[in-house]
């Protein structure tokens, strides 16, 4: 029996808003994409309007009294399993964007690019006094946002989280982050001792051609993928047969090889969702945990893996460095505690989170100033990592996270090395170990176990509940502990 | 004295919409640039939804009722000179707008579509009678697309022109085209015995060398440029500091440095209109003819002169190619009359638009049947050119314009060859000759020349008005067969 004649016109005209919305997502995404690898410097004032009239049209059509009226419409409507997904998230993105004030929106969006500024230029001078009154601003308007969307029972912060990670609770982070806090630490001694003194310097040619081959090898060609290089890799999705990923280069290391696999697993999870979710609410990643934990899987599990060390250690030969696997993978899993978060390794790079994530939810929750954020960060790392952080631009002035107003993302960076490392252990069980094939860069079997345990679902699960499908289990520390412990030599 | 405060809320609220609407012109240039320069083959299908999306946005902003009001309010206000021009053109873009049906300009989308679809297939199989059904339907909607926004005492076809070149009436160019239809064959019949047997073949490495070297000293730079390789040569103008152009190279030619020119001639109008019109209704090239003009002064009043050829010739022996500054002349003026429209020398190309302009007023007309077009293409080349054409492949077909709907635009691309002359009689008259500056490569005068003369209106003087004001006299031919004389060595 198909849906009432009322059923059917709302849910098309729901679908045709919900695809249009999506739409103009796509084009945002190419529009930065287009800022960060190919615009002439000059361009960026008119991309900034450009940007700015998009947000407007998207927030006016994601906030339309039309998407509340056809979901009054579907409300208890006989629908199959998927259109009730589609209303269902429908309901759930309309409703929170319409708790956000539209004034508050804009003077959030300012605040955001007026921060980025003059974080920018405060990090350069070490200057945290000058950054001061922009984090002040952006931790008010965030609470301020947070407390629009905090649904019962929710604090701000906790309702900032969704906006990552739908469903994810303070409790949960608070468990699995302090695990983390408790666990490593020890890990991290032992791995120091164990450690090369000093990683590779590989000449830029040489990972130019290795990228180049690898990225062949696992499935990258031209009529549906672009490589590019920016300043800060990332990886977007234009559209299907459309995925672009960029690296970047350094003389002084190899990290170009860990950043094409990483932005690799962000466009796979993109390319993999069901094709039947295109243009829907549901395409996508379901949120920045289980995105991050697609990246994290291709950099620590495979490029990181004694076997794939094989393959690389050939193409970077063959592009004339001429490199034993054991000595790649040692530079690769080299662990050595740093003040700097983006350039740590996968053992002490959680507490890098965790400090983050004690921090922000102080400055939220309103039990830390901002004018003591610098000492408190100090104190933080020196208690977590053990490290000294010399100046604040080492510091607390190192992440543009919160300058543009992003609390409660920073908990997904974390999530997603466990994520991955028991997304892993799930693929390894069920498959068998991985390491034949790594060593000839052999992927195919795992990414069809991804598409099929955890890509295609798409906005369909949440965080939570998809790592319990895809692993048998809920989220935890073990397999991560797992992972690393032999970084540790043990 | 300031306007009243009704007045100026509905200037500030007029040119708000305005500055939407350009912001999102431009969004749809940078997704068009992309999917010819950047997007990756397989992305096609997600990127005409996104550009769907982006053409319903925009006609639903470009019709509203709001911007009605605002203009209502705005008669016979007070304004200033530039303010007058903004609500001018506005009033008659919204008209245009509005009086085009949504679904008739839906249809039209379709059928643009579908027809140029079908023309590939058809062109590749020289099939007619494949694409004749196509071009009846588009014959027919933009028949009634032109009964819709003829003005009193217009023609169908005189009103679809005011799409390209507002305010071109078919006198205009019955006038100037017959006058060159009168003209030409008699100077192409000299030039033939003129021109040395066959062209300069480059090898593409030279080519990209002289390209990059020439462009550099036009003040093609990458703070604000961009040049680019695309199976078709075009020109985009995505905001203020942003040009970009593309180029294409072929080892049996020269016509990368043509190319490059032309686009460049189009990009600097682009640049060098004033500022202060910047995401107003005004900014850009006023009109398809003009805009025209401009790439073919680039091309044939600099590219293809002596003096030039010695600068190119320099940077093409650099760049490992020695050719002598007349060899590379003689090859570039070299008259050759053929069946292919893009790739016609500067004095037979008129002749094919001519051609094509008798055809298409008389198939909007009603005077020719699609049936009838092949045999008429056959007659009309055979008249004006002294051309057989053995296959529509290389007649009818070869162009895209009349399958994607496009009727009235043809004419700017002769138009274009005529302004241009007159334009750069109008500035060596002032200026003085230019070979000195050019066997440098020293264009700069010509550059503020164009910016005083020609740019800096944008939208505010129409074809004709701005022919005048540039040139000091109405449009005409004179200049042209100036021009060409000496490729027929008068």
């Amino acid at each position: 029996m198909s849906p009432a004649p009322d059923t059917q016109t709302a849910l098309a005209s729901l679908r045709e808003r919900l695809a249009e919305i999506a739409d103009l997502g796509a084009v945002e995404m190419l529009l930065e994409w287009d800022q960060l690898v190919m615009m002439p410097s000059q361009g960026g004032e008119s991309r900034s309007h450009q940007l700015a009239a998009l947000a407007r049209i998207a927030h006016e059509r994601a906030t339309a009294e039309e998407i509340g009226g056809c979901l009054a419409e579907l409300e208890g409507a006989d629908l199959d399993e998927l259109e009730r997904d589609i209303v269902r998230v429908a309901r759930r993105d309309w409703e929170r964007a319409r708790r956000v004030p539209a004034e508050l929106a804009a003077e959030i969006a300012r605040a955001s690019a007026d921060g980025q500024e003059v974080w920018q230029r405060a990090r350069e001078r070490d200057d945290f006094a000058m950054f001061a009154p922009a984090l002040e601003r952006n931790v008010a308007l965030a609470r301020e946002r947070g407390e629009c969307l905090a649904e019962q029972g929710q604090s701000a912060y906790e309702a900032l989280l969704s906006d990552y990670d739908y469903g994810l609770t303070v409790a949960d982070l608070r468990r699995v982050l302090g695990g983390l806090a408790e666990q490593l630490p020890a890990l991290i001694d032992d791995a120091e001792r164990h450690s090369p003194e000093r990683g590779l310097a590989v000449p830029v040619e040489a990972q130019r051609a290795a990228v180049a081959a690898i990225m062949a090898r696992l499935g990258v060609e031209e009529s549906s993928w672009r490589v590019d290089v920016s300043t800060h890799p990332f990886s977007t999705w234009i559209g299907r047969g459309d995925s672009r990923i960029t690296t970047r280069y350094d003389d002084g290391d190899v990290e170009s090889l860990l950043s094409s696999l990483h932005e690799y697993g962000h466009a796979l999870y993109d390319r993999q969702v069901d094709s039947a979710l295109d243009r829907t609410n549901l395409a996508g990643g379901t949120s920045m945990s289980i995105h991050e934990s697609q990246s994290k899987l291709w950099e620590n599990h495979v490029a990181r893996s004694a076997a794939f060390a094989q393959a690389m250690a050939g193409e970077l030969t063959a592009g004339g460095f001429q490199v034993s696997a054991e000595d790649l993978h040692a530079s690769l899993v080299r662990v050595k505690r740093s003040p700097i978060r983006v350039s740590a390794d996968p053992l002490t790079y959680p507490l890098h989170i965790v400090a983050r994530f004690e921090l922000e939810l102080a400055l939220i929750g309103g039990e830390l100033v901002v004018a003591e954020v610098p000492d408190a960060w100090q104190e933080t790392m020196r208690r977590l990592l053990d490290v000294e952080i010399d100046s604040d631009a080492q510091g607390c002035l190192q992440d543009v996270h919160w300058s543009a107003g992003a609390f409660g993302y920073f908990p997904s960076y974390a999530l997603g090395c466990l994520i991955a490392a028991q997304v892993w252990e799930a693929l390894e069980a069920e498959l068998g170990p991985r390491e034949e094939d790594l060593r000839e860069a052999r992927v195919e079997p795992i990414q069809r176990w991804l598409r099929e345990r955890v890509h295609r679902y798409g906005r369909r699960l949440d965080t939570m509940p998809l790592v319990e499908r895809a692993t048998g289990k809920p989220l935890g520390i073990d397999a991560f502990l797992r992972y690393v412990a032999p970084l540790a030599g043990r």
